[in-house]
């Protein structure tokens, strides 16, 4: 009999955002989901969110950037015994401020949500899937990983730094089976937290100018379905009204 | 009653490529597809190859670098009256050589056959898909587009002209609804064309170090799926072994 | 005794522009500069005042894109006998349009003066300085040689088609002693033919945010010093002021 | 009578490096420099090669990553009185390792010290040039900076943090006039810290295959040199010979 199947995505939050489609669409496709975030709150709710809808998650309340949570995560996601035919790490931190205003805590911060955790995740994830010989690791990068403006220095230097850790990791362990992936959201998701941090340019995009998050997860399934003779490391996604 | 759809494929060669794969793929979804070709012998091995799948084809024989031969195809596509749903510049052409080497009429060709058939191509389709209000304009770039390298320097500056081309367009025409998308092919597609150019080359990738052309296809059509909200402009594509 | 040396710049225009300028800083550093453009008046002005200076300067008029005027210009370097210390391709030739309203004439003399021209320049270069195992080869590039935007789309891919020649030069030819430098000027120059083509533009961004062209010209030749063990392939150049 | 000056230069290590070359080409100019490092050894080395050339040095021993340090060093830079006009962060901490066998603190240290030190530095420098209305801010960054490869992943990942950093302090305050460059150094420096740790390799390269200490300070000072109309913000720099 086959093993089953899980995927893990860390960086959940709110039902209407990027992690939550992720994981809805995988556990959609027939896995099991872990979601991890910091909320135990919502976690819950999208872990409902997908019972509801048929599929099975495990929520995690887990701080990604932290060696300890990150252990614990692992451990279980070992003792399920699934095959993880999908890792994505999905956080996204961003505190927009001029250069002279960003304290150290804030440039330390942003790296470890944005890079330090995810080179945490690869290391356990990289580990499963290299005995499994298979395996799609996604990271989510933005417009920032590609270029750093004002007032996004601080952001900007700590995509720049999980997308060269996802290049490296994808020189390294490509031809051993995984398919490392980085996508560069290049404009605003159409979720909670763009409509709570951002609400008037939220209002200024207009829902047309939004990325959709089940339109996002939609591509980062048809990217890992993707044939091994034929596998994509990076790609760009944006509205088609966005600027670029 | 709705319109049918048709796509375009031009560069379409031998049965076994990447012109035939992406043809017959688009025709398998259903779309009537006009393929686009120097060999009349070689088109119609690819027609007939789609029929017996079941799918419909327009072989059009066509020097897509000149004027005259463009106008002709498109008046053949607009009479037909389909919607062009889909429309693929899949010419490569390459010339290896030592600068020194490179004479000027090789350098032209190289820019003719992977560029100004582009142009060419590019400005009737936007035209009917302006009209339209949706399409997917591929381009097949390759690993050269992004760096030139000898004796490569020639093709580099042809597909690097192309992608600018490609970028130029996806700024210009995305906001009137057109999906522009530039493929980054980087490594030899397991078809006839580098079996019989380059035959020692394909036998040291293997069998697994080489694209496979259906696969290609499949990419490709699941890019043309995205929601506009959340189109990719540019995306490699390369096969796991293949050191990058 | 030691060889007299020479300097070539092709793209001469008006005194105040940037070809004049290179033309003028290399022959006060005590190069001959053979001076090549299209307007016999406008060369013979620069060669006026570059001797007026204590220079000298031999006007070549040549139309840089067609073979046989290239090779009646390197006939002429050659039977001076110099040794060629420096060869800039300066040639830069725009003209926006909308993409739909670009024609195919337009693209390919964008693409013939930008690009093929460069072609030519180099292989006649590069042969000279191959046998005299040194030299410096300068191509001047621009915004638009990185990013392709409306309406610029038809520049930006001859520009992209020339940077990727550069490239591919500077990898085949460095080893061999020849020093290939591409720049890219991210601006408008403080030229005659900015304040005749784009008076308002040129207004708007004020004295202060325009590119001196002798400044552009001390630059190149400090790259033209650099130690063989440090050399510069690609450098940015722009005004203080510019947004980039 | 006017403002005597200074120049900054982190990350001074032995004599024959990079940090020194730099502090010892601008002392020749006239500038006094403080020289920061972690070896009060090597700094007093360094101290007593300037002075004995007629050149004028402050050595400050400090870890550039710890915040105390900085507000330390820059307390004497600022009771000396000078104007800043360079300050360069040459700080290149580099560990190889497999990806699974790097641990986390080896990541987080290449991080802290090529990319976290950069931004307490800046900090600090911007004040000081903000104030004056001018100044030359330097970064050191490596091939690395644009590619990551194993066994340089976390390197390239830190490098590549510290290049946004630079690129967004360019874009921030260079219309100050404040002059951000990022130098790429593609190759081996032709240093004890190359001869020590790579033996071998630098020797597979030759002497003409590594990259001069005293070439590329020379570099520094022909950027630092250039007219507010025309900065570099980057530039790669590698020996005649690298492969790239």
């Amino acid at each position: 009999m086959s093993q089953l199947s899980s995927a893990i995505v860390a960086g959940v939050g709110p039902v209407r955002g990027l992690g939550a489609a992720l994981a809805s669409c995988f556990a959609e496709k027939g896995l099991h989901v872990f979601i991890v975030g910091r909320s135990e709150d919502k976690l819950e709710k999208v872990a409902q969110h997908i019972e509801q809808r048929g599929g099975s998650a495990t929520p995690v309340v887990a701080d990604i950037t932290v060696d300890e949570d990150v252990r614990r995560l692992f451990e279980m996601v070992r003792s399920r015994g699934d095959a993880i035919d999908i890792a994505a790490y999905n956080v996204d931190s961003n505190i927009p401020a001029p250069f002279l205003e960003t304290d150290t805590k804030t440039f330390a911060v942003l790296w470890r949500q944005n890079c330090l955790g995810a080179f945490l995740f690869a290391k356990q994830t990289i580990g499963i899937m290299q005995a499994q010989q298979h395996g799609t690791l996604f990271f989510t990068g933005a417009t920032a990983s590609l270029r750093a403006r004002p007032p996004f220095t601080a952001f900007a230097s700590a995509k720049a730094a999980l997308r060269a850790l996802a290049q490296g990791l994808a020189r390294e362990f490509s031809p051993q089976g995984i398919h490392v992936v980085h996508t560069i959201i290049d404009g605003v998701i159409a979720g909670d937290r763009a409509r709570s941090q951002f609400p008037e340019y939220v209002k200024a995009k207009g829902e047309e100018g939004l990325l959709q998050p089940d339109a996002i997860a939609q591509t980062y399934w048809t990217i890992h379905q993707q044939h091994p003779s034929t596998w994509t490391h990076e790609l760009d996604l944006r509205p088609f009204k966005e600027p670029f």
